[in-house]
């Protein structure tokens, strides 16, 4: 005996592909769209069809955009002295909610890791070599992520970037704020130390 | 400064109003969608839809149903004898799931609540009488949630069959009191299908 309508059931499949979603919370979604006004229901579905539709990659950047270019990268504001080299457009999203940035982005699409087929060549690295030289950057701050693909990723900028005769930084590895000594892992505690800073 | 497009945030701002989904949730889950095939993305959207459209109440007990009559009402190995009535379509899909149960239901559309303006005539009862005589039910299982308004309701109906003289039980004290039927597990739910007493 099947528990639910055909249409319920298919929806509740759809929604348990979501990240965080198991079947129970499937479930409880799925039953708060029944209860939504149509207007609400429809808004929902058409939101999801619109992102499909409408976003694509900055051309300078690849960050999301609706527009060719990204509205970071059209802003009179930001300081078009320094890109932030990340690996994928979340990255970005996370650094803007520090609200301590001001500079531009750079999203290389992922992090070289030659087990997966990952190569120099799959990442946005020509194009961002070409942006150093056309917009004259003063400094690549690389964010990539602190595994071990971003490491690799990080070290091979670095020698590309030196030819280049351009300031590269790395964002600081140690504790995170308000973490306590005792909790933080061997590794970290190892960058910590070595990342001291005079004070 | 905007962090994300349009399209992304009015996304986020329709996924955030599902139960359980709070704002770093409702971020995941937009990527997520930005990440899926246009095909995946399209079937999640339609089924939203898809569901809105085409469910309706069953015209025999009140559940959901694609049909006029849902494929319980409508299936020929459910024992015709026996009634368990419940308020929620919700409430089926629990029972259900615990396997116990092959009679019929009776959806009332929720419990009497006299401070919410819910009296006997807002809720399906006249049905549950109606059906009682037409389909020569021996028994009736009242199932109704262990709150206060469910025990209002299931001594409500109580008094009401005794006069229509059928059985009349309710679902025994598995259930530990004050909860709600949606979130039993289903062996309080099986055991308490099989200790019901009469009322």
């Amino acid at each position: 005996m099947e528990k639910y309508t055909k249409s319920m059931s298919r929806l509740i499949q759809a929604l348990k592909k979501m990240p965080g979603v198991g079947p129970k919370s499937a479930e409880r979604m799925a039953f708060h769209i029944l209860r939504l006004p149509h207007s609400e229901a429809k808004a929902l579905a058409y939101s999801i069809l619109k992102v499909k539709e409408s976003i694509k990659f900055c051309k300078v950047c690849g960050n999301l955009s609706e527009e060719d270019s990204c509205n970071i990268c059209s802003s009179p504001q930001r300081d078009k002295d320094i890109i932030c080299v990340v690996e994928q457009p979340t990255d970005i999203v996370s650094i803007e909610k520090s609200g301590c940035y001001n500079g531009l982005y750079h999203v290389l699409g992922g992090s070289l890791s030659p087990l997966d087929g990952v190569g120099p060549e799959n990442l946005r690295i020509l194009e961002l070599l070409a942006r150093i030289k056309t917009q004259r950057a003063k400094e690549i701050i690389v964010a990539t992520d602190s595994d071990s693909e971003g490491e690799t990723t990080a070290l091979y900028l670095s020698r590309l970037l030196r030819k280049e005769k351009v300031k590269a930084t790395r964002i600081a590895y140690g504790l995170p704020m308000g973490s306590n000594l005792e909790y933080a892992d061997q590794v970290t505690l190892a960058k910590a130390l070595q990342g001291r800073n005079p004070i």
